[in-house]
């Protein structure tokens, strides 16, 4: 009986306490998903979601973030419709940090089609987007917040996609080279918040993270693997929209402009329930990262 | 060339910028470790160093926190010497979350001299603390800072370990159950702050925890594995004060109540270089949890 997770798990199941004598418990933040109505969730388009299939038959789904990073995510969409990461490695796990594919400098693979040197798209003016504020701190900047259901942070004037565990990011070569998108890696730990505005955030894992994290940690400095047998393969990677209508995936993501968001949120940030002591008051942005679901 | 990791390090193995006819650059994280007195450096006493061994050869080494749980510790201390965890199992790795070990419900083993009710060492009284704080905001907590080089936040009464990447604490049952350390977890990815204050925090990985985190998801809910093949055994697990000389591991903190912490701290939160467009001029207290070194 010390599994205290499992404990959480049949609390969340058990739904809340419906006995009179007793107050009845606030909803846990599952709860909320599982009243949720329909309108709560935005449907991701096919059109921003790549699927990557991997030798060992793991298959990662991601979501492209096009209003951040139009000029990449455009790379991105044509890399793969190019076939350029068919064959392409995984080239890097470096534990509490991140996961890095494409293909290794030496591969003589020329990507066709794409802006070789994208501006800048590491932030925006705050004024031109949604941003929606939470009521609690942030460590490193004035204002964290959501846009149409992306992780952001903000100075007041600028704002930017937060690298939190999952978001994805393009690898580039010293200032003030910007990357092709022709090397891609997610965040697989605590925040790297410094890597905020230093590098253009193009999207976020949907599914199959384990995929990437769950693998053995590069031998090289940095966590790289060695090249060979030691880089994973990717076998392909397809635009969900470019699939037969059989192979398409329907992801939704919690839509952050919803009363039912901000309920999860509060049930996020006051966890109540048979488990907990003390409530935390407070939710970090990347621990407020709006769930997914597939479509029903 | 699109290796951008490759860059930071070629950058950091370079050092400052000699050249008369530029300022020198700020020294890196790094550089600071590398120009450091041996008396920056705190060696972590045998008796806090857990050595334990997996069935796949892993080693993982984790330094225990008596001072903040005292009770906890003892417990430990005494079933690593009573050979309770000698044969104990991984029960979980959940992504983004917890591993979890020790042994499953079902094992009859019993554990032996330890308490089974240790009271609540959750949090203490910040005056009884030498509390460091660090001048950036936390999204939790009133203040974040270190004691004696661990993580620590406070609300300006209590004060308490935070459940940082690599921290480990005791599973427990609901409350007011308190754990009696028969089960241990440590966070793989991104800080789940809402469970400081909850539940013991005991001490943290020191080496190895790529032996953890890189391990398959478990594939029962919340990442257990099924009971069976699917548990990674743990063949010993040992104090290293009770080793021989020539098995015995040597591990140095970085002490934070040094000026060579506050210059590393400082180096963190203002990363310069060639790589770097913007320093975040912040840092979360689990981005500055003070660097291990084998013993010199």
């Amino acid at each position: 009986m010390k599994f205290w997770a499992s404990i959480i798990l049949t609390a969340a199941l058990a739904g809340p306490a419906m006995a009179q004598d007793k107050p009845a418990e606030p909803p846990s933040p599952q709860d909320i998903l599982d009243r949720s109505v329909p309108a709560s969730w935005r449907t991701i388009a096919a059109d921003d979601l790549v699927v990557m299939t991997l030798a060992d038959g793991g298959q990662v789904i991601y979501q492209l973030a096009p209003d951040f990073a139009p000029v990449h995510v455009a790379n991105i969409r044509q890399l793969v419709r190019s076939g350029y990461f068919d064959g392409a490695v995984i080239l890097r796990v470096q534990d509490n940090y991140v996961v890095q594919w494409g293909r290794p400098d030496e591969d003589p693979t020329k990507p066709v089609g794409i802006d070789e040197h994208p501006p800048a798209e590491y932030d925006w003016p705050l004024k031109t987007l949604k941003f929606k504020p939470m009521p609690w701190r942030d460590a490193y900047a004035r204002k964290a917040g959501h846009v149409a259901s992306w992780p952001v942070a903000t100075d007041g004037k600028s704002a930017w996609l937060v690298h939190c565990y999952g978001l994805i990011g393009v690898a580039r070569d010293v200032a003030p080279d910007t990357g092709s998108s022709t090397q891609l890696y997610t965040v697989m730990g605590h925040a790297p918040r410094h890597l905020d505005r230093n590098l253009a955030v193009v999207g976020r894992i949907v599914a199959g993270m384990e995929y990437l994290t769950a693998r053995p940690r590069g031998s090289e400095a940095l966590g790289f693997y060695k090249t060979g047998p030691e880089q994973m393969k990717i076998v392909s990677a397809r635009m969900a929209a470019d699939l037969t209508a059989p192979e398409q995936p329907h992801w939704q993501i919690l839509d952050s402009d919803t009363p039912t968001f901000d309920a999860w949120l509060k049930a996020r940030a006051n966890r109540s329930g048979a488990f907990f002591v003390k409530a935390a008051g407070a939710l970090d942005v990347c621990n407020a990262l709006p769930p997914v679901r597939t479509h029903p």
